[in-house]
């Protein structure tokens, strides 16, 4: 039955590496959802802008272009001494990290790029820049994996007919092919199973609006966009039977930062006794920070508020703004956390912890 | 020590007559906040356009502007018979009738305004003008003195230094002078007392980034604007002491239909232990309305959320949108209702009951 209303679901190809291999193509995210524009990046300051611009934005997708940004940089260096080869290497390196500050999979993509070259000194630099195609084919090759493998342990928590709530984005835009957060609505849409997506807009970014909402419309499933403050409702009306939504960071025990607004949406589900899960790879899961009191929370400019995306401001130039950009959803509040090793219930402390032996 | 700090609150004088009583001068809500303009209205044709173009919104402001209207055009009926009068009249009052034909304040003041006319059919046509400009008087001073009630009452709720998180708008611009929802925040700051306001923007038509927010700040209130989706974590900061929200329609049992959202800020405050209270004049009360269920969603245009402020629309036009004006709370969520003639505990069946008797 399923099988029958299969469709061909045209991913889409948010960071790729020219033909040639010496530059980057990405979609210009700033653009969407009133212009796909595909950008050409052959310069650090031409990545460092896109990055810093949030033009290529979301943790997973930050990691892939700073991987294959290494390798088209690495092109350019035109020496055979591997010292001058490394020491340019590793100032590009530092520049790029420099884009994002706060984003880890950023520095994390850039240091395992450079371990790739500090890892065969004694190796042409011919040979180690073939090494670092590779490795940045390899850094979005897991990723895919990665969003595969917890798209379908999503997916095998719901069923045909179901409606889903979402906040904020983390689809294929931010990630690779599938996403985490919303991985299994993608991964439903290509299985030809029927979904009802409800995407809250996210204020004040709307981020739900601007992305998750074009890129469920167009893998072709049935969306409806709300704004933040209609999610009780909807969920009184009985169109919800589970929440999904990505994190940012997550506590030892359980708790998950995330998109401002989330902890709201996990205290609705908890009121109208629909599950509430959190989708993210391992490498989100903080074993270090004990609980959601160790997560700081960033405060962001009270412009994005009253001024950003309209024509004229909507409150007063004095009026005060709160804008934090995160919360921290209480681990009671969350019914599983979906890693791409499987998913964990509660106790977190313990099944977290069993990932990471 | 309070007294030392009162300071001279400015009213906000949304809607009067002119000083020769031929017109009425509001201000043009729409423009808010970035211009303050004070329009005047002389013929039908701008008063029905002021109030279908939300110039002057709020229930209760409408009624008052529409009894106002009927005093300057009864004025313009230029004869001496009181059947032409009277047919004239009741034709204006009918087309005025039609510019917002769900708000029940305005066919309740343009009845009691008309009910002035046909009970003195015997006066002469001056006379019966000469009531009609003490009627519309009363009319906006008996809404005065019964956001003053609401304000008093809702008031002996709350304590200097308290947080109270509000939604949406129900202040002096929608009513006259103190307001119902927001009236006992106006109050404060008359007397001196100090508390700390957070003001939910309230999507899509940012009521409380536009008006409340606005009206707060001028009144010397501590305010601070947020996203509808940041109350979870303002309240789990411990800053919120209680939550004041209007009202549209209350049934018998306490459910409240108000703004889209409140319900929502409502299962917050539950969750947080935060108490939650509705305010609103015994006329909101509906006793032929049993419980939410009989009350009726009003669905609005999708393009309110994906266009409407925006300089470029935010969403694809393909995108569909849920768009409820309104939500039930659970009368099982609130606290208390504050009506001009005291406080209604649960079991709100007897407590409201009890206001009619």
């Amino acid at each position: 039955m399923a099988n029958d209303r299969v469709r061909k679901v045209t991913h889409i190809d948010n960071i790729k590496l020219s033909e040639d291999g010496t530059s980057i193509i990405i979609i210009d995210q700033t653009k969407l959802p009133n212009q796909v524009e595909y950008i050409e990046l052959r310069t650090a300051q031409d990545v460092w802008d896109a990055i810093h611009l949030l033009k290529v934005r979301g943790a997973p997708a930050i990691g892939i272009a700073a991987g294959y940004a290494m390798y088209i940089l690495a092109q350019q260096i035109k020496t055979d001494d591997y010292r001058t080869f490394y020491n340019e290497f590793h100032r590009q390196a530092e520049y790029l990290n420099s884009s994002r500050p706060t984003a880890v999979n950023l520095s994390w993509a850039l240091k395992r790029m450079e371990k790739v070259v500090t890892g065969h000194k004694d190796l042409p630099v011919a040979e180690i820049i073939g090494l670092l195609e590779k490795e940045c084919h390899a850094i979005h090759e897991e990723d895919i994996a990665m969003c595969r493998a917890i798209s379908e342990y999503g997916l095998s928590l719901i069923k045909e007919g179901d409606g889903i709530l979402t906040h904020c984005n983390a689809g294929p835009l931010a990630t690779s092919r599938y996403g985490t957060g919303q991985g299994p609505l993608f991964l439903a849409a290509e299985k030809g199973m029927k979904i009802r997506v409800f995407a809250d807009e996210t204020r004040p970014l709307l981020q739900g609006a601007r992305l998750t909402s074009y890129e469920l419309y167009n893998a072709g499933v049935d969306v409806t966009l709300i704004c933040d403050n209609m999610a009780s409702l909807v969920m009184k009306n009985g169109w919800v039977q589970a929440c999904f939504v990505g994190c940012d960071r997550v506590a030892a025990n359980g708790d998950a930062a995330n998109k401002i607004g989330t902890s709201g949406v996990a205290i609705l589900a908890r009121h109208y006794g629909i599950p509430f899960y959190v989708l993210g790879p391992t490498s989100t899961i903080d074993m270090n920070c004990k609980s959601g009191d160790d997560i700081k929370i960033e405060l962001r400019d009270p412009d994005e508020i009253k001024e950003m995306f309209y024509e004229k401001p909507v409150a007063l130039k004095e009026v005060k703004c709160y804008n934090p950009s995160f919360d921290v959803t209480d681990h009671e509040l969350i019914t599983a956390i979906i890693t791409e090793k499987g998913i964990c219930r509660p106790p977190y402390t313990d099944s977290l912890a069993a990932l990471f032996k």
